[in-house]
């Protein structure tokens, strides 16, 4: 049966990369027996302009309707002075919590073709392949109440709520558990539970779950240790599971490790694992519309979407190996240009990756 | 006038690393008519053994009277499953907020002679020099409402309220403005106020301050950029500003970037100047007692509480030019140890502190 995939190219360099991950589909689509329709709409800034709001309820309703949604990037200067129930990220925000999107899956691998880019040290990063699963409906961005109130002495206060329910905390927990049983079964769970209450409740059914999953060996880390020890010994993790905060800073300052986030897929899955997938890196406004963005990060958002959502994991493999071809052919874009290689554009890479399926 | 000083050695490797400081005190009061009294008391995990509580009110009280505390470290092993309302952090906690420690110090720096400790290439860390200051008595850390709740369905639900009020974030603006006017007058406030309504408002306000500082060039960054902005190019800062939990996530991980965390210190200080200062590192109780650990961020910690609290900037300088003699002496501990380095222990890096003094 024909799987929908809903195209949401977004802002800034979004446009761009998800052209160049639809390139690769289409050609799958024709070599391979994909049976996928796509279909295109806007989201961010990019339906801002167009319907006053960052996600029009037709474009939500397609999202549902669909198989899967693959996402560019959303955001940029224009829209950073709107008022915030109107910024682009919320229509992002609101496609999450809508489609229950409550596993974000973040893998920060080192390519080895491109060791060098890591401003850390060869030997630190080497090898490197850690999965950050964080929780993507939960937790301080979706806790009410929450916004802005003046009190009695006439200054204003701010106010946000950091709330999960034991429910929330055990489905993520599985995904993760299940994750960790797939690699090298090495689970560590980030909180701050020596002073946040719902931190220490997070860490409490962690290890109640533990005992389902004998095989994986569970540590719980404090998310300012956490920080630390991506940077001293990343090399230490293989799957990070914690909420949607600290999932936020961590999954990015992970990603950073590798030096390439123009490289870094992600995931976003529900029960079903119906899901939503979105290059790691952001909407990069500054060299939107120069045909200089690297789109093998949507291009391997694409694979996971391949792999997760629509059951055909031998293409998912195919484009990984392709990419990797294209990689050892010492085609780079910009941002992971180095000695001895070739620089290509966004839509060069795109038909590179076309070209090695 | 004599002052005060109250030093509080707590767990792990706290009294270790506090008796080298007192040492160096000592000296400065014998040469340099250093005018202090010196008290030392139980915070931590040692206090609960001993009244019940991390911290006794008599400790309180004590440190209400001091002009500074000098703290060493709490926490351990051993009182890691206790409830959270006596865990020792707590007492670490009732301290900031008591004393209204709103204003927490943390330098990022790498000391030349130590530059190849970090995981991070050469190039990206030499010559770092961060001051995160980091707001200490408000956010989430003390916000509520807080808790774990059975909710109607049976399940529990764990929360905690992330707020400030608009003179919270005024005052911590104000320190961290006139702390960029006496380093390299640039700002970074980080925030998600793409997302939190709370760091929304403080965004607002650092902007609202900016024209008192106008040489100050202020930049806002969000927390998760930050983290990556961190490894991928530290150098770009100079004076960082953010709330309290994502300063303590921040703070962590530049203060890794130098690779010798057993190098930094820290200083918590109140509207007057009064404060409390210890290393940035923890207790680490699996080396305690074995006079292994590095001094050396408690004695700059004391260098600091000369220079804020004690009025005495020649003596702070006089203890970090001791510092740096002996690190050109080539004298290590373990933690930095280095190719053509001395291994010393804790006492005798405090002794030669003291003899290059
Ligand atoms: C754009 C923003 C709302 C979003 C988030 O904070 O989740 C982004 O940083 C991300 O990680 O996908
Ligand atoms: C021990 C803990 C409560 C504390 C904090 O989170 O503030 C520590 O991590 C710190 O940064 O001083």
């Amino acid at each position: 049966m024909t799987k929908n995939v809903l195209i949401l190219p977004g802002d800034g360099i979004g446009p761009e990369i998800t052209a160049e991950a639809v390139k690769v589909l289409n050609k799958l689509v024709e070599t391979d027996g994909l049976d996928i329709s796509m279909e295109e709409d806007l989201v961010g800034g990019a339906a801002y302009d167009v319907h006053g709001v960052p996600l029009a309820d037709e474009t939500m309703a397609k999202a549902h309707a669909a198989d899967a949604v693959l996402l560019g990037a959303v955001g940029g200067y224009k829209w950073e002075s709107l008022d915030i129930s109107v910024r682009p990220e919320k229509g992002l925000l609101r496609l999450r919590k809508e489609m229950e999107l409550f596993a974000n899956l973040r893998p920060a691998v080192l390519f080895p073709q491109l060791a060098s880019a890591s401003t850390l040290k060869p030997e630190v990063v080497a090898g490197l392949d850690i999965l950050i699963v964080r929780e993507l409906t939960g937790g301080i961005y979706f806790g009410q109440p929450r916004g802005i109130r003046t009190l009695d002495n006439g200054e204003r206060q701010g106010y946000n709520t950091y709330v999960y329910s034991e429910s929330e905390v055990r489905r993520i927990a599985h995904v993760a558990f299940q994750a960790a049983m797939k690699r090298n079964k090495k689970l560590t769970s980030v909180d701050k539970a020596n002073v946040l209450e719902v931190t220490e409740m997070w860490r409490e059914i962690i290890d109640e779950i533990a005992p389902e999953y004998p095989e994986v060996q569970v540590n719980h880390m404090y998310v300012d240790n956490a920080a630390m020890q991506l940077v001293l010994n990343p090399k230490q993790f293989d799957v990070m599971v914690t909420g949607n905060m600290f999932g936020d800073i961590l999954s990015d300052e992970a990603s950073m490790l590798t030096g390439s986030i123009g490289m870094l897929a992600s995931a976003s899955l529900d029960a079903n694992n119906k899901g939503m997938y979105e290059p790691s890196h952001g909407s990069a406004p500054d060299i939107a519309g120069q045909n200089k963005a690297n789109p093998l990060a949507t291009i391997l958002s694409a694979a996971m979407m391949l792999r997760y959502s629509l059951g055909r994991e031998d293409l998912a493999v195919k484009i990984e190996e392709a990419i990797s071809k294209v990689l050892d052919q010492g085609l780079r874009t910009g941002d992971i240009m180095d000695a001895g290689c070739t620089q290509v554009t966004c839509s060069e890479m795109g038909d590179a990756v076309v070209a090695a399926l």
